[in-house]
Parts: structure tokens; sequence; C-alpha cells
């Protein structure tokens, strides 16, 4: 079987890593695949450790004992997050977007995988170390990065839906009020997509008024399971008062007039 | 500044290709952040990629001109694409999948980033060099795997919305026939969603009778756009007569009842 030099070995060191983020990989599997003694990996591992901390790349942890290995721990510096903090800022701005109803047009941006996947970055490093089960949301728009910060965090997806589907078996299905316009809505869960005494992360694309995060907090209580965490991309700051003070976002909008969007600036912490 | 040795630029340049896959991304953008003769950075690529295409890892792409750079081309080898089919049959035959109506509950798999991560890269295989401009879903499971299609092809995705939005702006709707059983069904989506002339993959969790998937060849001429391909996660066989005969699948489905599925196999493709 062929050997592997160094440089080459910790190409592939790093892409295996970088597929399975927050997740333990014992060295063995390294070993095996690039025909190298463990202690040999162990010194690859250090180059690739120093060089992503260097460049503000990610973390790879070293997990001691049995069920031990590395861990690569997705980041981004400082400096990026607050870069592309702006440049969403700067993409939102665009008279273009607003929609009847002062509405920010802005599904390209949540299906945009370049943005989306920095995004996912951005909002899972703000949960790393809160032991999450899953990231849950609500369809449509945040799904796909809801899916990219549970990718990152190594966790199951859970998504709730509007109406109860065939295709779900026996659902859980409550009743919130929306803090925005006061209007009951629905949401359903399907009783196999989680386990009782979960941790849970709600990611969603636009923070109003906070009334869905309370369904899903309702919600996750009826799965005997708790929200220990709310991301968005985008918060509203037009609605003061909101039912729920503890989330992150990337971006804060002051203002949207029929003509324009006055205010949209990066969150504190990406500031 | 800080010089790298060629196994920390190795790291880095295997990352950040990694991170936009199918993008042309110049050496300029490399030279600058590890501080390189653009020469020492080509050296580099050539290490990337030799041990990419010996792992079957993906394809590293040099395009010339003064657009030109280098382009990650995501690929798994030929025995990780029988065995992730044969995973996703081996998790799928379980008997407690099944619901009533006989449909089996496969949520959790398409919710499950370690599983649609996979798909995603061996159905954006499928369409590389289609020079594809969007990724379509219709909402609601089938959108992380399409997500994933979209980001492995390095394009936008799109998801039609099966009730019209007043946070997507002016949307086109049409109506179209199931084709498992014949209901008649509808799907919009924004005007702002897609520039005319596109060439679109449509993804989907599930085939059944092709009805949704002729939906979207309908909804895509009136945004004078073509479908170009499609991909799914599982076929049901049980159907025979489809609407449509070209598309691909991971694997394929022959028969659900009460107490067990029977017959779930790899497509041709990946078997």
């Amino acid at each position: 079987m062929e050997k592997f030099t160094r440089n080459k070995r910790v190409v592939a060191i790093t892409k295996i890593l970088l597929e399975s983020p927050n997740k333990i990989l014992g060295l063995n599997r390294f070993s095996e695949l690039l025909n190298a003694a463990k202690s040999t990996i162990s010194e690859d591992i250090v180059v690739v450790r120093e060089v992503l901390e260097k460049l503000k790349m990610g973390r790879v942890e070293t997990i001691a004992g049995v069920a031990g290995g590395i861990k690569y721990i997705p980041q981004s510096g400082e400096e990026e997050k607050k870069d592309f903090a702006l440049e969403i800022c700067r993409q939102l701005s665009d008279d273009g977007r607003v929609i009847p109803g002062n509405i920010i047009y802005m599904t390209d941006l949540m299906y945009n995988p370049k943005i989306i996947s920095k995004a996912g970055v951005m909002l899972s490093s703000c949960f790393q170390g809160k032991e999450v089960n899953y990231v849950i949301t609500v369809e449509t728009k945040g799904i796909p990065l809801a899916y990219e910060v549970a990718r990152n965090l190594g966790v199951q997806l859970v998504i709730a839906r509007r109406d109860s589907q065939v295709t779900e078996g026996p659902t859980v299905t409550i009743n919130y009020v929306s803090g925005s316009n006061g209007r009951l809505q629905q949401m359903s869960l399907s009783k196999k997509s989680m386990k009782p005494s979960s941790k849970c992360i709600f990611i969603d694309d636009f923070m109003k008024g906070g009334g869905t995060a309370i369904g899903i907090k309702d919600l996750l209580k009826e799965f005997d399971s708790e929200l220990v965490g709310i991301g968005v991309l985008v918060d509203n700051k037009q609605i003061e008062k909101k039912l729920i003070d503890e989330y992150v976002s990337i971006v804060e909008l002051k203002a949207v007039d029929k003509s324009a969007i006055i205010g949209i600036q990066p969150s504190k912490i990406f500031s």
C-alpha cells in the first residue's frame, strides 16, 4: 500500500475533518486510510491545528480516552465576521428589496449557499459548548440556515411544519400567537423526530415579535425538551417589545419604508 | 508578514477550496493570504490535486486565462457511493418506518446533515458539466438535499412554495396533477427568484409518479427556463408508469406493506 508524504497526509486529514464538524474522529481512521502510524498522524494533526488557528479558520481539539480522537470546530475570525455582517447589510440596503407591506425581500440571500454556509458557521459558533442535541426551525425560509447550523454543530436538524403531513406519522400540533400581528398560528412536529430530554437551538431567517420562538418553546415542552438558544440572520428592531430576550442575530434592521431601507447594521456581537 | 511552510499552505488551500465548490478561485487570493509567490502556490495545488484524486476525494481543475484560477469539484469514489447507497437501504429497511398508508417515514434521513451532505455530493456529480444555473425544489422535505446539491454545484437554490407568500413579492403560480393519486396541486415561485433562460436541476426526496417534476417543468416554462436534470434520494418503483423518464436516484424501493419493506436496493448507477 502506498505511503503518503506529510504534505499529502495533511490535505486528506483537513478534508476529512472539515466534512465532519463537531464529531470526534478516532486516529485509527486516518492511520488506516493514510497507511501511517498513529504517532505520525498525531504530528500531522499538529500541523493542521496550527495553521487553522493561525488563519482563524477553526479549532482542532484533541479528546483523550478510549472514545477519543480529534474534533474540528468551525470558527471564523473577528474581522471576517464583521466583513460578512457588513456585506449582508450592503446587500439588504437595496431599495428594490422593499415589497408591499414594507417587507424586505431576502429569500435570495436565505437560499444562497455562499452566504448561508458562512452565516451557519457564525451562528453555530455562538452555541458551541451548549451540548445541543437538535437544531429546530419552522418551514420554510430558515431551513437552509438551520441545516448549516446543524451540520456545523454535528447534530440532527428538525423542521416543524405549518400543517401536519401524512408522511410524518403521528404529530404533535400546537397553536401560538404571532408576536407582530397577534394572529393565531399552528405548527406541527412528528413524534418520531426527537428524543425526550433534548436540548435544542431554534434558527430562523427573521426575528420580529418573537411569537414563533415562544411557539417553538411550547412545542419543545410537549417533547419534554428544552430551548437553549435562538439565532436569526436579521433582527427587526422596529418591534421593540419582544416576547423573548435572549437570542443572537447577525444584522439588525431599524426601519423600512416604501422607498428605502433605513438603518441596517451589524449586530453588536459582530461589529 | 509570516511565511508558511508547504505543509501549512496546503492545509489552508484545501480548506478554502472545499468551502467554495465549483467556483473559480484566482491564485492571487492564496498568494496574498499565504504570503507566497504564485509559482509556489501552483506547486502547492499540484500536491492538493494529487492526493484528492488518489483518495477519490474530488478533482481540482485549473482554468487558464485572465479570469482563470482553480476550481474544486466534489466527487466520491465508486466504492464509497455503493457503500453509502447500501447504508441508506439498511436504514430504510427498518419495519418501524412503515406508517399508515404504507408510507415510509424518512424525514430523519432527509434532515440528517451527515447523510444529506454525502447524498448531495453524489447527486451533484451526476449533473457536473451541465452548466446549471439553479437547483430547484418544492418545500419541504427535499430542501436540505437540494441545498447541498446547489452548494456543491456552486449555484443558487430556489424553492417553490405550496402557497404564495407575502414575503416573496409577485409570484407565478401553476397547477399540476399528482402522478400517483391524480389530485390537483399548486406551486408558486417568486418572480424575483430566477433570471430567464436558466438551466435548472430539480431535487426531491422521493419520486413517485413524476407529477411534481412535470409541475416544476411547467413552472420553469413560465420563467423561460429549462429543466435539465432531476435527482432524488428514493425512487418508488411500485409506480411503474412515470410521467417522466430521465432522472437519477440513489436507492430504489420495490414494495412496502403494512409489516415490512420489501426490496430496497441501490439504484443501478450506484451499485
